[in-house]
């Protein structure tokens, strides 16, 4: 099944470590930590191999991908030769990631849809791909105010044929993926497809899609932590959150605007959680000389039996591009068996994977772990 | 539906957390935090309510009940004016505890047995009980040496019968506790029940049992953190842990020997779930000031894709006899419904509660709540 | 030497541990933890006993001591039994505090100042001390806007005269104070007597004064921890600092104008001891439920031989007011002794306790800690 | 000033990263990060430059220093690129790296004593150098039996003279270094100079020596925090420290007899600065997976006033041997200067080195360095 995954942010360091690490597995010189798919679970479901796997995407960033990637390996987040050894495969990929079609000022929204439409169209058709799976790994955006056009397809579809700008970034990628006949996966916090004229437009079409968010650190542990709170019966007092980060996350999230977006999917876990407000809240600050090693530390109060106090703190310190590359890899396969299973709108077997899930209100950990477990099962007694 | 609750190490600081619990809820003194058996899942399985327990027991500790609980407030395990608000249910149930019966030097264990089985019949009689559940709260003990006699029943009879003391303490309570016709929980990780004989002798007299060892502190963390790892394919490669705790408890685990059934019981839950070895080690050090207020440092070490090394680590800062007692409390009350509903031999939906669980491999916390709501539905569909 | 120690915010928290604590030692029902002045290098220098301590002072608050008292002790800021054994000692100190006499609208700070002046003789002579050290323990004021008349003695005397309001409540105190012949503490970051008029008015009426910002906490570790690194010729990368507390103080310091005044005193340690701009920041959240607890995380990256990175944490669980109230009799004590020996101006061998001290650059705490021992050193050899 | 350091251990971890930084500095790749001695206050002293030494020493590793520096860059002790960037400087210290000369089981102390003269000998004369620096930095031997030939120089000639082992091999050096004219620094907690007939032997031949054990890590932080704690009469009820390392330290610390030295050492400092009794002990633990990566926690529990208790934890991870080398060059080149200036017998100065001082009982870092600096600048004042 050779896949296309389009990469929207295709030189971020998420795109980078990503396309970095299915090359190197499919040269066989890393293991498969990190990546979900590879467990037992999946192993019967019929999921593209790391060998069927082509990259290409947008960006607006002009540094080359070996570079990209040389800068990633000297911040520690893989293997110093890495880069060398998989060069052909980072070039290749390279060759397929083009400028954001939205350079001109003139052109309308549509117009730009339209050429997205036709560079996801060619790289399908010049790589002789059975699909294309579109992932946004770009920058979080601040978060988006509803205007009519959102409301439903015909309304969208009026607003852009009259020219309007409607959507924001993210939106627009998703709905240039549908209109392309990709399915969707939103790795951001960002509106993405999470706007019912698209959520219409994807049924219509008959593609799935995912996000909202990656889970991959602090909210990983509070999604993991939280049940064993509720199901104990202890009760949660506060739940202080703080982030030190750098890198290019790090400076996007300083922005006050962007963080917002990050700031809701991050709370939102708790309390869906406990069923109850907690106070407390998720704080990121923008360290430089952290790099992409964020360390997270949670200060957590709470009252057992007869109301006596005790806390629990915890101190994550993870690479972030390199617990966000393996997920993207997994939904990317994972969407495409969807895909070619019939799958059709929103997919909230994949909550296991995001902060926001879209399509379900389910947030531990665990059970999203059953979840996905549960819809491979079905696949495989279906196959 | 009145119920006995017959506590071994009855004065114990657990013990007598429970006990002052029990009443302070009863009396709506305090919140019913860290009881499980409180969440909504259980509230139709017919439950004997707060005031439906009657609390006995045995000890060789003389201090009486208020006593033990002035001296757990002073030391700020449940408040100041809870045991003078709760006095005469503690002095009531201090009136039930006796003294072990094992003082002559001449008794056999038949002898000891058979004094014990009088003590839980004359409990129940003289408190007009439905049932008695056997709980052990007591010091842990030494692992324990295998001998023929725990092999069947019949060869335990005939071995008792010829006059040999060939049980541990705990597990001659849980003997003593079958023939009195009492289910029997070991919360702690001694041998109590788990000899084959002995599960023959509940199996053959129609009673359940649980255990063994309360999963309280860092062990419970443990079984909540573990599954994100193994789940996430991240690769786990040391898992550190300290804990410093004072107290009874502290000063028993000093001793090397009784500490080895606590660290095979915190150990296998690791492996158990990752399904591979992890270097590292769990270590106990008493250190009296702390008290009962037990503070774990685990420290792990990870690898993730393309084999970056990442770190995660915990501090938890919690009071062992308040995070036990609910539990005992809860493990009564279930286990008094099980009795009710005839279940018969080890229970492996009680593994919730325990670190090394009768009856089943399942160490993952989330599903050994899921094992747990499953059966108290099951319970309700009947009902 | 019947000293009186007149508390500007007599009845907050910090007060109210003062004075609790003064009357508890003098009655020998407390250790003198945390009390410096009664290290053996202070043991000769002649300062006032507990017994000698006269508490006064103005707050607008209406609660009395005792009930303050034993909001706090309910806190566990101190013991539960200490408001009811110090009852009259709380009961006689609260009597000598009066409403701040700034209540008429129409009164000028001339006026106001006056009345303060009277109100502090008024205590003076009704209690018959010696003298009266004012110490400033009220809320932190948001950073001060330099006027003209703050430039010398002359320029504020005229404004005052002309009726106009050109000081920060603090700095009123601190004029008061001089006016009334005492020694004056700033134990906030507010301005009180850090304007030159101030200055000079303290040294014409050769009185000796001390600031600002007490050093209680993450702060006191900081001045310990950087000059290790420095000394180490280690390279500060990053320092980060999170600060979560409730409380008065958590409440008042989440004002984004009063924490300008916290932040810059916390921020200048760090690069006063190193000599280089350090990234990273200090942040305080309110987090209502830890009370008084507050509980800093700091985060520290450096680069030591080769430019190996290396972090070291630090986690510091202290109760505010706990840390706070020794330093006050501390500052008072010795303040009263510095006013008896002639001691005129700011008193830079305070520096020790306190996070902007006056008349020094020196932040580190052992240089500081040997500057007041030298001092104390040095009366003793006079005396 | 052309200066020999001749390294006990010369193949080790330490060892190989002080040859490859000396080198480093010396060509001017790396920043003097972690060097006291590059410090502004050891700047007009006459320390030999990076330029001046010459390193040689005994190992029975075989491994040659290239390889071993590889192993240590790979490790991440320092950059990558290191080795072959000094790879010269490697062959040529490589090169006078010799077996240690006792071999032949049938040679007496006495004659492997006279060996390593003779080798040290040697390499002054091959390398035309003013002095030679014997530094030991071989692994942690297990704590001394004294015997009676320890007491005197005369005793321990005579028991070598007849043929009698009494020196521990760290002795033995240190008294082949003062044979060969040279000042000896011991870097491990080992016996080395710390004999009366060793002492009684440097003052007969005007050497200076300095030791024990370089405080590099946890201790380094407790020496630092201890004085806050003692001078602001916080009483510390509680001082657990955990130590978790792999690397050639773990496996050696691991030894339960080595492992005893080492604790000592470590303990002693805080009872040295409090002046009192605490609880808590000093636990090192190996685990492989952390290499050279040793990470401590420490938790402390102190009263404030009015007996309020509180906590500080602190979370070192630093890397051992980067931590250690640039000490021992500044301990060469220090050593150097005082043999230099005709300094015989212990060194108190040096105390801010060590966890375990000669000639002091000064175990407050600050007041360490400023011993230190005190004495450079005496040197200054001099010269």
């Amino acid at each position: 099944m050779r896949t296309g995954i389009w990469l929207v942010g295709g030189r971020g360091s998420v795109a980078t470590t990503t396309i970095t690490g299915a090359a190197a597995m499919r040269a066989g010189l890393a293991p498969a930590y990190g990546c979900v798919t590879e467990l037992p679970a999946f192993s019967s479901i019929g999921l593209p191999g790391f060998d069927e796997l082509v990259f290409g995407g947008h960006d607006v960033v002009q540094t080359d991908l070996v570079k990209r990637a040389e800068e990633l390996a000297a911040a520690g987040v893989f293997p110093r030769n890495l880069p060398e050894a998989v060069r052909e495969d980072l070039m290749a990929a390279d060759a397929e990631i083009l400028p954001c079609a939205d350079g001109d000022a003139s052109s309308t929204q549509a117009m730009v849809a339209e050429a997205l439409v036709a560079d996801i169209n060619d790289f399908r058709r010049r790589n002789n791909l059975e699909r294309v799976v579109v992932v946004n790994v770009s920058s979080t955006e601040a978060p988006i105010r509803k205007v009519p056009a959102h409301d439903s397809l015909a309304a969208l579809r009026e607003a852009l044929a009259q020219g309007q700008s409607v959507l924001p970034s993210s939106s627009l990628f998703a709905y240039a993926a549908f209109l392309a006949d990709c399915p969707f996966v939103d790795f951001t916090p960002s509106p993405g497809a999470r706007i019912p004229a698209l959520d219409e437009l994807a049924r219509e079409r008959g593609l799935p899609y995912a996000g909202s968010d990656g889970k991959t650190g602090e909210t990983l542990v509070k999604s993991t932590l939280a049940p064993m709170f509720a199901h104990r019966a202890l009760r949660v007092k506060s739940w202080h959150g703080t982030n030190v980060l750098g890198g290019g996350d790090g400076a996007n999230l300083a922005d006050p605007e962007r963080v917002i977006s990050k700031s809701i999917s991050k709370a939102m876990v708790l309390e869906a959680i406990l069923k109850y407000q907690v106070e407390g809240g998720v704080h990121i600050h923008n360290l430089v000389d952290m790099g992409d090693w964020k360390t997270a530390w949670d200060h957590v109060t709470f009252e057992g039996f007869l109301g006596t106090r005790m806390t629990m703190q915890f101190i994550w310190q993870g690479c972030d591009s390199s617990l966000a590359a393996p997920l993207v890899l997994d939904l990317a396969r994972l969407v495409a068996v969807a895909h070619r299973e019939g799958v059709s709108g929103p997919m909230p077997e994949l909550a296991f994977f995001f902060k926001d899930p879209v399509g379900t209100d389910e947030h531990e950990l665990e059970r999203q772990y059953i979840m996905l477990t549960d819809w491979a099962e079905g696949l495989q007694a279906k196959g």
